[in-house]
C-alpha cells in the first residue's frame, strides 16, 4: 500500500502549490462549484449496469484466492513472487485478456532469516519480534544493552547522543486507527526513517512498537530507509503486546536490557515481473486507461489485504468490462506490479518502459488498501476534472460513500506516472481495519469479505469504464504539480 | 483452564445419578422451588459492602500483571513456573497473608523445540503450526506425506486404516463461540484424542485445526493424551487460515502433501510449587474456604487470560475480605495450583497433602474462565445447597447474570477435591471471546479489561465471604457424586 499515506488535512498543507492551483477538495475546504459532469445516457446505463452486475457477484474473491493461494507470501524476487507472476499470467490468459505479457523488471532482494529477540533483564521474557524490511543484520549472536525508550521520533532527536551511544532505541509510537488509514502516514516514519536517527545518536539497534492498530502477538514489517549519512543499525518492529510489557517494564524503573538477532540481509538484484493483460478500445485502442495493483507482497502474511485484493478488483473489473459489447472506446490496460513494497520497481520500470506512450495514458487507477468497503477515489489532475469525477462519484454513490478527495498520487505504483501529468484516481476504500493485519502473518485470505469485495470492484469497474467510454478525457496533472514525492 | 468443559445440556445427560438425586439447575431444566435462604441482615450488609468496593476498583490486574511480567511464559517446571511462584510468595507476603508458603509438587515437563511445516505440493507454502502440549517429537528432518483431511474425529473413525497408514491426518474440526464455552469441549476431543486415534490407522503424524475461535494467525496449543494401546505420533495445531488454507487445497482436487518437523520432548520430572497464603478464620480457623485458581501456563503466550486473571481474582477477592474487621468465621485459603495444563499434579498433590484436613473444607472455588464479564457460578454439592447458592447469586446479580448451574466438577484443579465431598464453585464468566486467546502466544496482558476484572472478582469475593461467615455449611456431593472424571 502506499508508503506515505498521510492525514488529508496534513497533505493539503504540505501541497501548497495544488492548493494555490485550486485543487482543493470536496469536504476538505470549500467545494469549488463545478457543474457535474453530464454523462450521454447510454454510458450511464451501461456503467450502471455494469457496476449493478459485479456488485451483485463477481469473481474477484476468485483471483484472490488463485494468486494467494498459488503464491503465498511474494516478497520481491523470492519463489513466491515468481509463482505470483506465473498465477496472474494463468488467470489473465485463461479469462481472455489480449496482449498478456510479462514484463521484465530487475528487483532489490532481501531476505527476512532467523528472528529473536528478548527481554534479559530485569526480567526474563522472550519477544516476538520482526525485522523491518531492508534491515541489515545483528552481529552473530545479535546485539545486547540497555533500552532507551521514546514516544515519538520528535522525542529521540531531542535526546543527547549520551544517552544512547551503544544502546537500542525502542520507539513506542502509538498508531491512530482511522478509516482513511491517514494514522499509518502519521506513524510510519518511526518506521521508515527510524534506524537512521538512533544511529546518528550512536545506538546500536533499533526497535520500534509495531505500525498497527491490533493487539495480536504479530508484529508489523514494512520498508525501512537508510540515510547516506548515519551508520546501517539493524531495525525490528515488536508486536504491540510487546512493546507495551517494555513500556510497563521502563516504567517500573531501573535499566531494561534487551537482547536481539536478525540473520536478514540484502542479497543481489533479481529479475522479476509486472503482469500485464489488455481489453483492447474499439475506437481508439492506443490510449489507455490503467488498472493498477501489485502483485508482490509481504512475506510474513499472504498478501490477501495487500495486495491481493486490488489483484482481484483489478483484474475482475477489467474482465467485466471485457464482457460488454462492444468494448469501450479506448484500451483498459491491468498493470500487477511488480516489487511495490520494497522498492517501487516495478512503477519505476513500467513508466521508464512506456514512456513513449505515457501521453496517450489517459488516466491510472490504483487499489491498494485492501478490500474494502468502498469509500470513493483519491484524485490528483487538473482541476476541470473534478466535473467527470463527480459524475463518476454519482454513479458509485450507492455502493461506495461517494468520497471525492484531493492527492498527491493515487497510489505507490502509478505514483512514477505522475511527471508525466497522467490523472491518477487511488481507490479509497474504509482502512478501519486494514493496519490490524497489515503487513503481518495474519494477512491472510479469510480476512476478505466476498460480498464487500464485490462493492469494491464495481466502483473501480465503474469509474474505469467511464473514464475508458466518455468521449472527453480528464484535464492531465498541471505541470507545477508534477514534481515527484520525495522517496 | 478446566480442560473437559462441556456443554450444561450434554453434561447434564452424563449426569444420570446427580439428576436422579434432584440437582437439575436453574435455568436449565424445571427448577426446584426452595426457599431462598435468609442471610443474617450483618452478613448481607457487609456482603454488600465488600461487594460494592470491589467493583469500584481493585487490585486484582496489578496482581496478573505482577504475575505475568514478571514470570511470563510459566509451563511447569520451567524457569518461567519458578520466577510465577516467587512473584506470587512476593505478593501474598506483601499483602500480609498468614501461613503463605509454597508446596513442593513434582511435575511433569515437557518443552517446546523448533516448529515448522509447510505444504510442499501442489504448491509451496508455509505452514504455521504449533506442536501439541506433550506431543513426540518427529524424527530428525521431520514427516512428509500426504494429508488425509476429515471434518471430526467420528469421521477419522470411520476410515479404513488403508487411507490413513503412512499419511498426515488432518482434524478440521471446528469450534463454535458460545458465551459459556461449550463450544470447546464438544471440539477438544479433536486434540486430547486426535493422536491416538489416528494412530490407530496407521497415520505417521497428525495436524489439527486449532481449537478456538479466532482467525489470528496464532496456532492454539493444549495437551494431548496418548492411549496406551498406541503408538505415540507426533501431533500439532495449525492456525485457523493454515488450516483453511489446506482445506481449500484439499478441495482443488489432488493429493496435499505436507512437511513439519517438531523437536519437542518430555523431559524428567521437577519441582514446582503450589502457592498457598491463608485469610485465618476468626471463630473456626481450622473450618477452610478454598480459594483456587492456577499459577502454570502454557507456554507461547503470558497466560494473562489463562490462568493470571484466575490468580488475580482469587488473591484480590481474599486481600478484600482480610481488610474486614473483625476477619470472617472461618479461613479463607488461597491456592495457586501449580501445573494444571499438563497434568494437574498441583491439584491432585494438593488433595493428597491435604487429605487429613479435607473433611473440614467447607467450599472450594476457582477462577479459572478469564477475566470475565462474570455470568455466576457452576455448582456441584448436596441438594440443599441450592438455597444458600440463590442468596448468593441474589447478592451479586447486579454485576453478575446470577446464573446457576450443576456442573460435575467447579474447575479443573479443584476437581481432586470431590472424592472428598467437598462443594465446589467454579466463577462462570463469559467466555465468548476467551478461546480467541485461549493457548496462543497472544494470551498478553493488553487483553484484560481491569474494570471487567473488578466486577468479576467483586463476585468471587462476595460468594467467598458468605460461605466463610455464614453459620451454615453447604451440603457436600452425596456419595454417589462423587466419582471423578477420567483423566
Amino acid at each position: 500500500m502506499p508508503r506515505l499515506l498521510r492525514s488529508p488535512i496534513k497533505h493539503l498543507r504540505r501541497l501548497p502549490l495544488l492548493a494555490a492551483l485550486g485543487l482543493a477538495s470536496f469536504g476538505l475546504a470549500a467545494p469549488k462549484v463545478v457543474e457535474p459532469a453530464r454523462l450521454p445516457s447510454e454510458i450511464r446505463r451501461t456503467a450502471e449496469a455494469l457496476r449493478d452486475r459485479i456488485a451483485a457477484g463477481s469473481k474477484a474473491y476468485d483471483w484472490v484466492r488463485e494468486i494467494v493461494d498459488r503464491a503465498g507470501p511474494r516478497l520481491a524476487g523470492s519463489p513466491g513472487d515468481h509463482a505470483a507472476v506465473e498465477a496472474a499470467l494463468a488467470i489473465l490468459k485463461s479469462q481472455g485478456f489480449a496482449n498478456v505479457r510479462a514484463e521484465p523488471v530487475m528487483v532489490p532482494v532481501w531476505q527476512r532469516g532467523i528472528e529473536v529477540g528478548e527481554v534479559v533483564s530485569p526480567v526474563s521474557q522472550r519477544l516476538a519480534l520482526t525485522a523491518l524490511g531492508g534491515s541489515e543484520p545483528t552481529p552473530a549472536g545479535g546485539i545486547e544493552a540497555e533500552i532507551v525508550r521514546v514516544s515519538t521520533l520528535e522525542e529521540l532527536d531531542q535526546l543527547d547522543a549520551s544517552a544512547c551511544r551503544g544502546k537500542i532505541v525502542f520507539i513506542d509510537r502509538r498508531m491512530a486507527r482511522t478509516s482513511d488509514g491517514s494514522g499509518y502516514g502519521d506513524a510510519v516514519p518511526a518506521r521508515s526513517d527510524g534506524a537512521s536517527r538512533a544511529a546518528r545518536l550512536g545506538a546500536a539497534g533499533l526497535l520500534i512498537r509495531s505500525i498497527g492498530t491490533d493487539r495480536a502477538r504479530l508484529p508489523h514489517t514494512g520498508a525501512l530507509t537508510y540515510a547516506k549519512d548515519a551508520p546501517r543499525i539493524p531495525a525490528a518492529a515488536l508486536s504491540v503486546p510487546d512493546a507495551e510489557l517494555l513500556t510497563r517494564l521502563v516504567r517500573r524503573g531501573g535499566p531494561v536490557r534487551v537482547r536481539f538477532e536478525l540473520t536478514c540481509g540484502r542479497k543481489p538484484d533479481a529479475p522479476s515481473a509486472s503482469v500485464v493483460g489488455e481489453v483492447v478500445g474499439r475506437e481508439k485502442p492506443d490510449e489507455i486507461v490503467l488498472l493498477g495493483a501489485h502483485l508482490d507482497s509481504w512475506d510474513l502474511g499472504t498478501g490477501a489485504i495487500d495486495d491481493g485484493a486490488g489483484c482481484g478488483i483489478a483484474i475482475e473489473a477489467a474482465r467485466q468490462i471485457a464482457a460488454l459489447s462492444p468494448h469501450p472506446r479506448r484500451t483498459i490496460r491491468v498493470v500487477l506490479y511488480a516489487n511495490e513494497e520494497s522498492g517501487l520497481a516495478g512503477g519505476k520500470a513500467y513508466a521508464k518502459a512506456h514512456a513513449p506512450e505515457l501521453a496517450r495514458h489517459v488516466a491510472a487507477l490504483e487499489a491498494d488498501l485492501g478490500d474494502g468497503p468502498p469509500l470513493g477515489f483519491s484524485w490528483n489532475a487538473g482541476p476541470s476534472a473534478e466535473a467527470m469525477l463527480k459524475a463518476i462519484a454519482g454513479l458509485t454513490g450507492a455502493l461506495a460513500a461517494g468520497q471525492l478527495k484531493v492527492t498527491k498520487s493515487g497510489g505507490a505504483d502509478i505514483s512514477p506516472l505522475i511527471p508525466s501529468g497522467i490523472p491518477s484516481l487511488g481507490l479509497t476504500l474504509d482502512a478501519s481495519t486494514y493496519f490490524d493485519l497489515h503487513h503481518t502473518a495474519n494477512d491472510t485470505l479469510d480476512k476478505i469479505d466476498p460480498a464487500t469485495l464485490d462493492r469494491s470492484t464495481a466502483v473501480f469497474a465503474t469509474a474505469a469504464y467511464v473514464l475508458a467510454e466518455t468521449p472527453e478525457t480528464l484535464e492531465r496533472i498541471p505541470e507545477a504539480a508534477r514534481a515527484q514525492e520525495a522517496e
